[in-house]
């Protein structure tokens, strides 16, 4: 099945469009998780998975999409990133769309190992076997096409999809993204050739395989980039603890509720870091990410068309 | 020690400016190597640090500094990473100068977790301890400054260096990195970037520890961007297998054969598969690495500056 045919899916079957971005930092782990384990790094990511392992036990049955940071995995070694890999097998043993947030990005030969160990198989003795088994990856096209296209070779294969940072959530996004080259900012350029890349690869909702990373914290370009790009499926960070709202996410759906996809990381798995929260559910950290998502899904339903979703 | 002082230092200690680019493909191991382990993806990692190891013990006495490509250990999975970091161990116990080759990229407290991860130290239990301890990493600075500051901090911190992709050696390279905006190509912001973050952190050499990537198959832009960047080290890609000769990476280096170093993966690791040196050797593979690897180094000390290393 194509890639956004399977995530329109889990969208609707969810009733929203939030992805619950898994970003773990010990030092934010709920009280006395690190402790169970081991002072090394293999205890630290044993806590790393435990605890992505809770959360997605509290969302599961909640939403249709997570995503994993591979940075905090990665920064404890081998020892994390198999953390990262057990987690995310059970993200997809739940049933969940999952995205591996990585940003590769290599020349050809190399952008084609990158698709083949997180969307595809790898050898292994006389077979193919997949390696990692994301259903999608983010991307950075600085490289141009011949680092994507083997992104999109992979992903057609294998029913699989890619987001490609175009205009991203953080404050210096404008440094080299906003330059004017020829009367247009190199990121409606960048906007452009990942439309060029997924056009041959729509799926039946009509949204292609090549979608894009767009920050909520600028939504006039979520708006002109969402009216460029229609059968492009958004990936929007910076909502919650970057300052983006459900407000500001809006322009990046369409008028079904479709077309994007709108990730929270600190915000819903840390939220028992909020005071209120902390307050309320006390050592029921589960409890304060169950309310956080609770209060994002309303504010997305109630400012964005992902009301619609719901009935 | 300061990460410039340290790669001059191995510079000129190995005589030559290679660095050897480990970039290791399961289908082009030597014969017989991938049957000696279990046909599974840890029996494939397992060839993999095999390999590596071996090439190393053939080029340590001869280089300063290598390179590991990251994409062909993640496509194995947990079991690929750890082959490469006991891989990666084992060239920092031989002295040489390691660039971990990742081009990782993200917003800052991300970027600040790639960089402690590969550069620098992560809390584990009461203390801070290195848990890739590389010397230098490859980045993509398309999301401007804020992604790129976290690595100059932990690198200045630390002795540690990164290189930024500013022109890479790829045929869509000209995609988006020479759009002219106001009359400078992209790749040109970038460059002036790259100074900045580096001029307040020099060596005793007088290069900092911001780096640039920038490929031996665009000369002219080598040249351009070396008068532009006195105080920048080149991370030169694209000899050999890519087409880039000596001649075109001399323009990278300065009147005394430093400021840069020119990798060489597939040409010198997979040199046995060159049918001229599979006739000469045979079986012998490392013999064809070692030779190659000679056949580098003299070319390169006859086009470029780096003649003057040897006396």
């Amino acid at each position: 099945m194509h890639f956004a045919d399977r995530l329109v899916a889990a969208v609707r079957r969810a009733g929203n469009a939030v992805c619950v971005g898994i970003d773990p930092r010990p030092e934010d782990l709920p009280a006395g998780m690190l402790e169970q384990f081991p002072g090394d790094r293999a205890g630290v990511a044993k806590a790393l998975e435990t605890f992505g392992k809770e959360v997605l036990q509290v969302v599961a049955g909640r939403v249709g999409v997570v995503k994993f940071q591979s940075a905090f995995y990665e920064a404890y070694g081998p020892e994390g990133v198999a953390a990262l890999h057990a987690t995310m097998a059970d993200a997809t043993s739940r049933g969940l769309v999952v995205i591996f947030d990585g940003k590769r990005n290599d020349i050809g030969s190399t952008a084609e190992a990158y698709a083949r160990a997180y969307l595809g198989k790898v050898p292994v003795g006389e077979q193919f076997e997949p390696a990692w088994g994301a259903d999608s990856i983010t991307v950075n096209a600085y490289l141009g096409s011949d680092g994507i296209t083997p992104f999109v070779k992979v992903a057609a294969r294998e029913g699989k999809g890619f987001f490609a940072l175009v205009r991203t959530s953080n404050a210096s996004a404008r440094e080299f993204q906003d330059l004017v080259c020829d009367g247009k900012p190199l990121y409606r350029y960048v906007a452009e050739r990942v439309v060029a890349w997924g056009n041959a690869h729509k799926g039946e909702c009509g949204y292609s395989l090549a979608g894009a990373v767009v920050g909520a914290t600028y939504p006039a370009e979520l708006g002109e980039l969402r009216a460029l790009m229609p059968g492009t499926i958004f990936l929007v960070p910076g909502y919650g603890a970057q300052g983006g709202s459900g407000a500001d996410a809006a322009p990046a759906f369409d008028d079904a509720g479709l077309g994007a996809i709108v990730n929270n990381s600190r915000g819903l798995i840390f939220a028992y870091s909020n005071v209120a929260y902390r307050e309320k559910f006390k050592a029921n950290w589960q409890g304060a990410v169950d309310a956080a998502l609770t209060e994002m899904i309303d504010d997305l339903a109630a400012n964005t068309s992902c009301g619609k979703l719901r009935s």
